[in-house]
């Protein structure tokens, strides 16, 4: 089965220019046939198409298939590398895994204070896409490190970090179920600082094992912990 | 910490010349200067740079650690994906996360028949060099499927496919401490033969989970799984 998602759609719209394009011109969707939309809000609308303009496809939605929202939201924050790319990698992965919501932060050691959101949203887009995601992960704006403990926190929150305390690794903490908010520093790690104030706001530190992970490969690891703890709910809880 | 990594070294040979020149070019170490080689079989030279080549440096060696051989292997055999970006991304990743050998495997639905070996033990070394591993994974020729079915096989055998027979998660099934072989298929995945015939030959069919993952992701959430797996020992056996 292939998806299209646009955020848009409800029945009645338009599809939107983007999409009709991929629908017309790479999927070569013709008129009459059947194909499925999500809005990326839980909802997916099989449809048969009525108008295949590559600027704006008119669908008659045949049925509506609303996705139970997940049990709990996965929300990383993350500082950008300095080569965009192992970032953006970052994010297409993510969104395959799973995950909720993705913050670029500004650390005291960051190398990279510019991010473009846009690119992220459409690379976001077309993950959620292949990977048949009923619920599009929300992408931030580039957001100070100060400035996200300052805001509404989930009940589960963790900073990972490279300092040599010794420190529970991640997955014996998580708790499945339950919304998580996970930190990952830049190339040049989090300072002491941010590190204090992170534990000030409630943020446990934990490892993700003894290997040297860059920063990319550290903040999929996670992600990945998350899920796996979530799958196999049948692990009790050690330390 | 860096660390230099050349297969060949031992006291008294002269540093390669692809990592004399990343010494003296990017590293921009000078006589005098004290630096880390490993070659990638457990043993980390501490040396005394003594004559600055970038064509071949003289190292003077201080001191020898060996590390432990690791308590057990991971074995991943992936088909390569049409675009060979993806696949070379896995293999970076594979290595920081931890891998002892990569098979790239030939299967009946895959997309892409060759596969440059000699980049990816370019990309194995400079991934192992910024993890700072001590033991230099293996990468070998492109593999077929059958052929890899008839070779020594270590005791603990898994096959990941998309099939929609229930499987149990990978992480529930594999047991620590123990040498592992996963298989990946290619876009299109296993043929039903290719299924049926690593059953024979002992493989377990298993799921990463209900998300729909990329073969590269795919890959790469498996070796994380091991590794979860190896470092949270005290997870009791769950089916």
């Amino acid at each position: 089965m292939e998806l299209l998602v646009d955020p848009n759609f409800a029945p009645g719209r338009i599809l939107s220019e983007e999409e009709s394009a991929h629908c017309v011109k790479v999927m070569r969707h013709r008129v009459g046939d059947t194909l499925f939309v999500a809005d990326g809000k839980g909802n997916r609308y099989e449809c048969q198409l009525v108008d295949a303009s590559p600027r704006g496809c008119t669908l008659n939605v045949l049925s509506t298939t609303v996705a139970d929202e997940p049990k709990c939201h996965l929300w990383m924050a993350v500082a950008p590398t300095k080569n965009i790319d192992r970032f953006e990698w970052f994010v297409e992965k993510a969104v395959e895994i799973g995950v909720s919501r993705i913050t670029p932060i500004l650390c005291a050691h960051s190398e990279r204070d510019r991010v473009r959101v846009d690119r992220l949203e459409k690379l976001v887009l077309a993950a959620a896409k292949q990977s048949l995601k009923c619920f599009l992960p929300s992408v931030d704006e580039l957001t100070r490190f100060a400035d996200l403990l300052a805001s509404p926190l989930p009940p589960q929150r963790y900073i990972l970090h490279c300092g040599e305390n010794p420190k529970p690794h991640l997955f014996s903490q998580a708790n499945p179920a339950t919304d998580t908010l996970i930190l990952i520093g830049p190339e040049g790690d989090f300072s002491a600082k941010e590190i204090v104030n992170a534990a000030a706001a409630g943020f446990q530190e934990c490892t993700l094992g003894p290997e040297r992970l860059r920063t990319e490969t550290a903040a999929l690891v996670a992600t990945n912990v998350i899920a796996i703890r979530n799958q196999v709910d049948a692990i009790p809880q050690i330390s």
